[in-house]
């Protein structure tokens, strides 16, 4: 059984892990990231696979990085939880352990993972979204991961869904992500608490009193015991992500949507909305056939299984 | 020197062309579309082929078509402007003339003409957008052009730019063609001449003094000439162009954007605008490079010209 290595690198921890072709992970080992040092973060990454290296046969290392990643695959251009800028990943990571490997953007690491040995087996056209604290986003075209031409397409969070809206870390104002995603899961919750804490009482009693404790696993228990306050949010959160899904089929007619990330481990709470908003959005939807919207099957190890699935081959 | 023959079936006309290897049209015959019939139409697009073929040695046939073309490019499932639903339009034709036709929709074709042939040749990952009375597109990734997993890719004309925003033929509201496409431009100048006549004296004289009678080659006219009204109306529906791109580029980051249809050919008037808004609305612009905006060589024979070059390379 032929094995590689994947990396997920974080803002916050690295996790190195060996997975086999079936996309198990046989071991994994986790470090803090030195989020403030680039260097270190390298070492960091170096430390861990060289840890695994010393243990397992390895035909190929892969590293996914929250980041824009060059098109050739070896600088990381910009982080945005980590202080990479303009930096040269693979030679850093490739000197310290005199192995070949490849850089990828964890979301199209993901995306390659779902498609190949996860919720998409068998599709050839299929945009992975995954909904965590942002949307991160990976697009499988022609059965090939499509990076775009400077190796940065795929970050459709950072489309403008309302002008003039909501102020985006990115810099602009309306960015899909401040509308569907668990930060605005959690700030729809925190508004609704605030304006009307009677009916938001039992949001308030599972986040310790005060709305600044409601975070994304309150508003999902609420929810799952049937509470209308936190229904409603993943309602509105629901609409805008199938909302979107609507203008992203519009625009590139995927075989079909993965939906990942912590947000979508509410399952039905968020794709139900989300799927009649889609169905409602799509243009021309009475004569066309269109793709359908799965829940993500490999959790957050997806993109770590990913990179070790694209050093693999090379892809 | 290889011929073949481009066919470009619009919702008024039908032009079938003889074009050569480097884009060159020997020779054009047009026809009116009898719109109302499909048989019918697919019996004038087989008579203006065979009359071309009777004088030229042909070696492939291509239509391109406004409409959802499906997959299998041979089926039109539904033209806006056409009765065309759900239409063998490969079969009939290819019943009729005797010879193996391509059926494209026409802005994929008018998109791989100007990627071969034209603004973008040498560019890999290239979008075009046509600027009419809508907006088409048309996508080629990698090389190859993008139908998507249903062959409906390329609509980004109906994606929402604005929540609620105003309606569209498609059943939607806010899609981005309702804000940058000719009839935004004429809609934008008739609402100033009818709030503000005195202001919109030089665009209600080049109109024959109603504001009904402002048209698309009015507004350009008059800005042309410098009236700061049909500039303001450039600058607005030029904004959501650029706007659109950038949003755009954040989720494909193609190498190149091609600008073409009628509202183009008032090039930087247009363009200014564009370029700002996009360049202000990328996502993480200081730290990626990203691509040009470029206006359309080929005119509205692109589609005609495209749909020749697919006929001939299989594509």
């Amino acid at each position: 059984m032929s094995l590689t290595i994947g990396v997920d690198v974080g803002g916050t921890k690295v996790a190195a892990g060996v997975v086999d072709e079936r996309g198990q992970i046989i071991e994994k080992v986790k470090r803090f990231t030195p989020a403030a040092s680039p260097e270190d973060t390298s070492g960091v990454i170096a430390g861990a696979v060289a840890e695994l290296l010393a243990r397992y046969e390895i035909e190929a290392v892969g590293i996914g990085a929250a980041g824009f990643v060059d098109q050739a695959r070896s600088t990381v251009l910009f982080a945005p939880n980590l202080a990479w800028r303009d930096e040269p990943v693979k030679k850093q990571v490739e000197e310290r352990i005199g192995r070949t490997v490849v850089v990828e953007n964890d979301a199209n690491a993901a995306a390659w993972a779902e498609t190949k040995l996860g919720a998409a087996r068998g599709q050839t056209d299929v945009i992975m979204i995954t909904v965590g604290t942002g949307i991160g986003a990976g697009m499988v075209i022609d059965g090939r991961l499509y990076r775009g031409r400077f190796g940065l397409a795929g970050e459709p969070g950072h489309y403008r869904v309302v002008p003039d809206g909501r102020i985006c870390g990115c810099g602009n104002r309306g960015c899909w992500e401040q509308y569907s995603s668990g930060n605005a899961l959690v700030a729809e919750a925190r508004d609704f608490a605030r304006r009307s804490p009677g009916a938001a009482a039992r949001l308030l009693q599972l986040a310790g009193g005060s709305p600044e404790g409601i975070d994304g696993p309150v508003v999902t228990k609420a929810a799952q015991e049937g509470d209308s306050g936190a229904l409603r949010c993943f309602e509105i959160v629901g609409h805008w992500l199938g909302a979107g899904l609507a203008d992203l089929a519009a625009i590139l007619d995927p075989g079909c949507f993965v939906i990942g990330g912590g947000v979508s481990e509410a399952g039905e709470l968020l794709l139900g909305p989300a799927r009649t908003a889609y169905r409602e959005g799509l243009t021309g939807h009475t004569h066309r056939p269109y793709a359908d919207i799965r829940l993500a099957e490999l959790g957050p190890e997806a993109g770590l299984i990913g990179a070790a699935d694209l050093a693999r081959n090379g892809q």
